[in-house]
């Protein structure tokens, strides 16, 4: 497999960063995740934009227009021969003589195969825990992970799949995905701060027909919630039916997750079929 | 000059890590820093026990024992021909497959130049601002500084030096240092809540005939002190003058730092003598 590194492609396995590197040190650093299916970069446009945004929060500079990044994407798919991948994105606070202060930004990009069902007929079902957390720079995407990694073996003993942050002021998201919680009246919520503003999440807000009122969510509310699902670009929407070990509506994937599901694959294969 | 990465010597230039390490993709590590002092690692039982301790807490497996670890350190120091100097000892995530699953860590030693004035005569004075936050994991030294080396525009911006953190729940720590207050009654404080326990603040809270009270301390306590001072393995104590642009006490270093900075040099003095 090849990679992108500092201006050039090389195999993976060559590819290395100096351990001055202020992502070794000091975990700082951004990345984007882009989803590549059947040879679409999906919503690029999107996801360069918010590359953008988070390394000028961390103040790194993007050494590459879109136009040059969206060559590198494609080059890097092409020599690698995938039409379904996932493509990490990464620029770091690069090789700092003090390991403190940002010197030049790292540049890379990765590419893994991933194909996924292009028309699954109903959200996964997926168990979920709560935990008390906020991530720093949380509208950034930064690496800094720390506490998802972290969290995957509490999440692994209480036979959970994923972890849903909260603070006093309510549900935030989850360490990779967005929180949706609808009412018993059938209404839908998600947060809008201290979250990362996911594309998938951005997409369904744009649906036609199904208003998603954005505000603060209690965890009381998450309890009494007919439906809870998450979005994200790897997982589309999985439909949330037990958290901490309590059943969420009738334990199965509700309406609302499943016709959004459709509606988001409806516009991806639009997506896709206008830039084919 | 020489590091060590993996089982090896070799120069600092040629010592790099995949970037499908942990550490570069999810800012998942372990630190401690060291401070070599006439050819004695001070403290370097402490410093050991608490890489072992960030360790365990982050789920990494620390691939040698203590012996093997001071014989690394004592080696590296030999080879960079250095007696005074700055050690830093890192554990990564290692390189992982999946960009989120831990793999074998990766474990670095790295030096550089560090000479400290060995008897002054008074702490040196500083400004602060102050910021809402809380580490990631606070009692482990992981890697994960994006907040601190992010706020260092900030810190410039408002001429300052460094930067407090504080909750809701009171103050908390520095992005590398510990925070002490003294009363107009002369009494001194510390958080131990959401901090990182130094080995200095170890050290202060072992001088006899100076009781420091482990207590929440809050933003208003702080604004009231007639001293303030932090804490650290390179800074040993400095004391704070300024707060968010408003003057501690007389605006000068105060009688209890002063003080506790003399008690800690001898301390100093007395285990450097003692390893010679």
């Amino acid at each position: 497999m090849k990679v992108f590194l500092n201006d050039r492609f090389l195999e993976a396995r060559e590819a290395m960063l100096p351990i001055g590197d202020l992502s070794i040190q000091r975990g700082y650093g951004i990345f984007d995740f882009f989803r590549l299916q059947q040879g679409v970069l999906l919503y690029v446009e999107d996801h360069l934009a918010r590359f953008r945004k988070s390394a000028e929060m961390l103040r790194l500079e993007v050494p590459y227009n879109n136009e040059e990044l969206i060559k590198i994407l494609k080059e890097l798919s092409e020599l690698n021969g995938l039409t379904d991948a996932g493509i990490r994105m990464v620029l770091t606070g690069g090789d700092s003589p003090d390991a403190w202060q940002i010197g030049r930004p790292a540049f890379m990009v990765v590419q893994q195969p991933f194909v996924i069902d292009p028309s699954p007929s109903e959200p996964k079902a997926i168990r979920i825990i709560t935990h008390e957390f906020v991530r720093d720079l949380p509208e950034a995407k930064t690496i800094n992970y720390s506490m998802g990694v972290w969290l995957q073996e509490k999440v692994k003993e209480l036979k959970a799949d994923d972890v849903l942050y909260y603070t006093a002021a309510g549900i935030s998201e989850f360490p990779r995905c967005n929180a949706f919680v609808v009412n018993k009246n059938g209404e839908v919520f998600t947060p809008g701060h201290n979250i990362l503003e996911g594309i998938t999440r951005k997409r369904l807000l744009e649906i036609p027909g199904q208003p998603i009122n954005i505000r603060r969510i209690t965890l009381d509310e998450v309890r009494k919630a007919s439906e809870i699902f998450l979005t994200s670009s790897t997982k589309r929407i999985q439909s949330i039916v037990s958290v901490d070990g309590l059943q969420v509506g009738n334990g199965k994937p509700g309406p609302v997750a499943s016709l959004l599901l459709q509606k988001l694959l409806e516009a991806e294969r639009h997506y896709i079929q206008s830039r084919h």
